[in-house]
């Protein structure tokens, strides 16, 4: 695989403006490369970096320092963890934008997973009614996932991302070394992701990983870029299609729905996004071989290959009245039915409400008490 | 004037969608025409009624009542007062949203003045990345200026308006019969900014006002509607031209700057916003008129109509250095320049920052201690 592929870019085409996604295989020492190619996508003078407590040591210092030499910037530092995804987070950032009498020219620059890109999007999206905003996604699901698209959110109390706007970056730079620096389990997390869009979208993509998931595991950051580009594609022609998510987009969210329920019922954080959506798509395609859309061998095969990527393949014990009340929270509900995202076949996915409500009592209650 | 002028209704257009401004000349005791006509924009089955605990006696029950019929109804009544526009009030709209398990399909109406359309607007901005909204403003003020345009938010304690997003309604419904239950003091609030577009927009709407200014104040709702759709066009169109207000649409903000130092200072609530504007439309009088642009006769006319409305024309007492510094948080300011609308003439504004600072500094100090 040639080099050469991690420097075309994307483009993603939106409503509101278009915008490049760079993938690079940078090592971390050249971390000063973020400031040069974000620079050109700064349109004021102001630059609000946000980040978290673990995330800072890594690739902060370099970073601030060198747009220090162009721009005014400042730094808000988060405590780590889908827990603090919340208002008293986005208050944080308010206030510091405030504090520096920061104005409607101000960037914000997202440095993190995707906990910090989703609440850096929605302070730009609110703050004085939109102001730019820039994703340097450090983790992979965050660069296969979270970075593209525009969602923005934080979590409500009783209901994951419940709270939000569409707001686009005006770079995405996905910087493939920094996944040197991250936890193997959050290496698997964003396999996940990566799994689904093969799952939902591309039969021969799944064939690929079967192969190349040992070789992503082991951190080879050509195979990754690769396969990083791969769902940026396929993420960008996705969201050019259907930006609000009120249709094709909602394809997306394979896996989703049972894996939110499974957040939600766990407590933020103490699952991962991306393994609380692995066996939620074990429990999407256990329903779709109960109304036989996948054979026995399908879901067997997609089981395998997310035990290759070391993640979950099944849920933890939760009441089934609890689980439909935590799905009615979901924002797929449409007329208060319950609408899941299920495999017609592996490659092939649709929304639909047609199935027997017992067929998903039945998936729900193989792991209920 | 005939009363089918209130019949024919505005269109506002906008990026997202175009939507109708409906000005009616009801009577109160036929409250339930609000359903009637708000009912055809609704399309899910969910509807949250956002008000405050001043207007909800007066005109929620047969609103509520009526849309029953035909439509999950709940409401959230919010304490009443410009002090009260903050995240507290809008995570007690989102509360409300997740307590009844509303979705994405649900309609938010706000039922009240600028503060509640503004807060309902926003949830509705930022419930589950957008849902649709109406307004029904029941104040003056929110009726010629907050209602349409799409511009929704609350304050930060640092800061007016500073928290926010562009969202446009469904349809904007203003029954001028709900004038009758306005306190005196919040009609002339309201027409501080019916003044503000002649001001801004139109030398003969001035004298229009001069003339007409006693029956809208003795409540002739003729009168008050013709006003009213006036001011709906104006808005409409400088909408249409500059949603995100990037340019014209900052024209709107004439006297606002001044207006937000006195609102920010006293504390929100104990100027009411009109009151403000009027004082702040004054100072930015002063200094178009030290600029050359204004003849003193110009500045005393402007004081004399003010006065005829019964709004004040002096602001309170505050420190010069410290009105540049809460000057310094307004969106208006670019490139860390504060920028202001000045009067070439009555009838003709300019945003600049082409004036010397001393004039500025002037016309702070005629009002300092």
């Amino acid at each position: 695989m040639a080099t050469a592929l991690f420097h075309d870019g994307l483009t993603v085409h939106t409503q509101s403006h278009d915008y490049p996604i760079i993938i690079t295989e940078k090592s971390a020492t050249e971390a000063s490369s973020m400031a040069k190619q974000v620079a050109p996508y700064i349109s004021g003078r102001q630059v609000l970096i946000v980040t978290n407590d673990i995330v800072a040591p890594l690739y902060l210092k370099s970073l601030e320092d060198e747009l220090a030499q162009q721009f005014t910037v400042k730094v808000c530092v988060l405590p780590d963890g889908e827990q603090y995804k919340n208002q008293t987070s986005i208050d944080q950032i308010y206030d510091a934008l405030m504090a520096e009498h920061f104005n409607r020219d101000v960037t914000l620059i997202a440095l993190g997973g995707g906990v910090v890109g989703d609440m850096t999007g929605f302070a730009a999206a609110s703050f004085m009614r939109g102001v730019n905003f820039i994703q340097i996604p450090t983790t992979l699901l965050s660069q296969v996932d979270s970075s593209v698209g525009g969602k923005t959110g934080i979590n409500h109390a009783q209901g994951k991302n419940m709270i939000g706007a569409f707001w686009q970056p005006q770079i995405v730079l996905a910087e493939m070394s920094t996944l040197k620096t991250l936890p193997a389990r959050e290496l698997s997390a964003g396999l996940a992701e990566v799994i689904k869009y093969a799952l939902i979208m591309d039969a021969d993509f799944l064939t690929w990983l079967e192969h190349n998931l040992p070789a992503m595991m082991a951190l080879d950051l050509a195979v990754l870029g690769e396969a990083v580009k791969r769902c940026c594609q396929y993420k960008a022609d996705v969201v050019a299609q259907d930006e609000r998510e009120s249709g094709v987009r909602a394809l997306l969210n394979f896996g989703h729905t049972f894996g939110h329920v499974i957040e939600t019922h766990e407590g933020y954080g103490n699952w991962l996004h991306g393994e609380a959506v692995a066996a939620g798509m074990v429990q999407a395609a256990e329903l779709s071989q109960k109304l036989g859309w996948l054979t026995n061998e399908d879901v067997a095969r997609i089981k395998r290959v997310l035990t290759l990527a070391n993640l979950p393949i099944t849920p933890p014990t939760i009441d089934v009245q609890t689980a439909l009340d935590l799905m009615g929270h979901d924002k797929k509900v449409k007329h208060g039915q319950i609408r899941l995202i299920l495999l017609k076949s592996i490659g092939e996915a649709v929304l639909t409400n047609d199935f027997d409500a017992e067929l998903l009592t039945d998936v729900l209650s193989q792991h209920s008490s």
